[in-house]
């Protein structure tokens, strides 16, 4: 059986999958795409050598990225999605009917087109009138905006790679010049074991910019350290309430779930304070 | 640098950790043991191939395992571990100092004996004159027992290996008519990513001789597929409730964790009626 070891540098320990088959092997103008066949997860997009989504879970990682802010904020019509080129995000973002325009801001369109020809079920609604693709820098994007959206959400590769513009003080500063009063951000911020020092930094870098930032998690097999974090920032209203209901259809997402996802607060001022646990 | 390779038929993601050094390696009776060195993870046990423990992130796993039913009990005396040869739920149990009598029912005394020489943090508490080591099988000992004990604890290898004697209905009976009227019953049960119909067949098990019996979950990222469960079952007192204030010193476990660890009851009903998510 030929196999696939991921390549995460970050990574204390390193996953390998069975590949039935090697479906897909490009070298973009920003990185290696690799889509492999395996028996138990599907089909599995890897940028870089690091497992982006497999066919199988894919929906834990989307709908938490996605529709904790969507059903926090009151009314979210104009979003932006920032990377996730695969679609998942924007699948989701559209099954809000409150939303009248996305902008999906994808630096690689090889990742699109890679994700429309091998991931259907993922990249279902990229191809939506309400989508207008960006093929550009994120934080070019937003850049210089005023008061324009309602959502942003940025889905990028790891924190550590050529995403890490995405990460940083001046970004989340230009993303909150570009939401509106009731607006809301969340960005994926690594995994509470093996990155923990990465997850405190991004809630820290955060706190610079948005009066009210949260942390909430999911378990994902498939991204290392599996206690996988998101970081939401909002300019008025707090994170943890739904003001909606919940859309449907989801699979692990839920009312209880919007909850149930945020760190308990003793663990998260422990975090915060950097004590030991 | 050297490899090990984690060898889990039942984990469609393999595990590969870094080996600074292998320490020990020998062959017991019931099993292989090999203790080795990493450097982010510390010493690891590993069992016939499975990783058992690391230094680094033994208390998720013991501190979980432990302490719900010992805190849900109102007041735990007579105390049995079935398993656990490291000695790491024996060293959790007896922060309770309700305990007056522990039986440390290990089937392996190599296990112990390599706890003691590499792992002195985890098994600090098995010499304690309230623990009384009996290498037997678990089954046995608990065979016939009539109203003996207020907690019984599970801490064996998977499900698939030797340990399946632990996790049949005869084997549940046996607790609950070892237990007094108060008593609890906690065992691992594998992870909902990887093991889903395990979980479900261990609660739908317990069910048939347990009143009550909950499921609650701790991530664990050397176990695999992480979001790992743990099942509980009670012959009167539900267990989400604890009944005496929080032991100290604990890492993971606290008051808050103690409820929030139960799973979502929309996602356990989802579960329980095999609903795909």
């Amino acid at each position: 059986m030929v196999k696939f070891f991921e390549k995460d540098p970050y990574a204390p320990i390193q996953y390998v999958y069975d590949v039935d088959k090697v479906l897909y092997k490009a070298k973009s103008q920003y990185q290696e795409i690799l889509v492999i066949e395996n028996e138990y997860f599907g089909k599995i997009l890897i940028l870089d050598g690091v497992v982006q989504l497999t066919e199988r879970d894919e929906f834990f990682y989307h709908e938490m990225l996605v529709h904790v802010v969507m059903h926090a904020h009151p009314e979210p019509k104009r979003v932006v999605v920032i990377g996730g080129g695969d679609g998942g995000a924007v699948r989701e973002v559209l099954k809000h009917e409150t939303v009248e325009k996305l902008y999906f801001v994808e630096i690689d369109n090889e990742v699109i087109n890679t994700s429309k020809k091998f991931f259907p079920t993922v990249s279902s609604q990229i191809d939506s009138p309400k989508v207008e693709i960006k093929n550009m820098d994120g934080a070019e994007f937003i850049k210089n905006r005023k008061e324009e959206f309602d959502i942003v959400i940025v889905d990028s590769t790891d924190i550590i790679g050529f995403a890490k513009s995405l990460f940083t003080v001046e970004f989340f500063r230009s993303v909150k010049e570009a939401l509106k009063e009731d607006g809301m951000f969340v960005t994926l911020s690594e995994s509470l074991h093996f990155h923990k020092e990465m997850v405190v930094n991004v809630q820290e870098t955060m706190k610079l910019v948005f009066p009210i930032v949260d942390l909430y998690t999911a378990p994902i097999a498939t991204y290392a350290g599996n206690w996988w974090t998101f970081s939401a920032g909002s300019n008025k209203l707090p994170l943890r309430q739904m003001r909606r209901p919940c859309i449907s259809p989801t699979r692990y997402y839920s009312e209880e779930i919007h909850s149930h996802a945020f760190l308990p607060e003793g663990l998260y001022e422990r975090l915060m304070k950097k004590l030991d646990w």
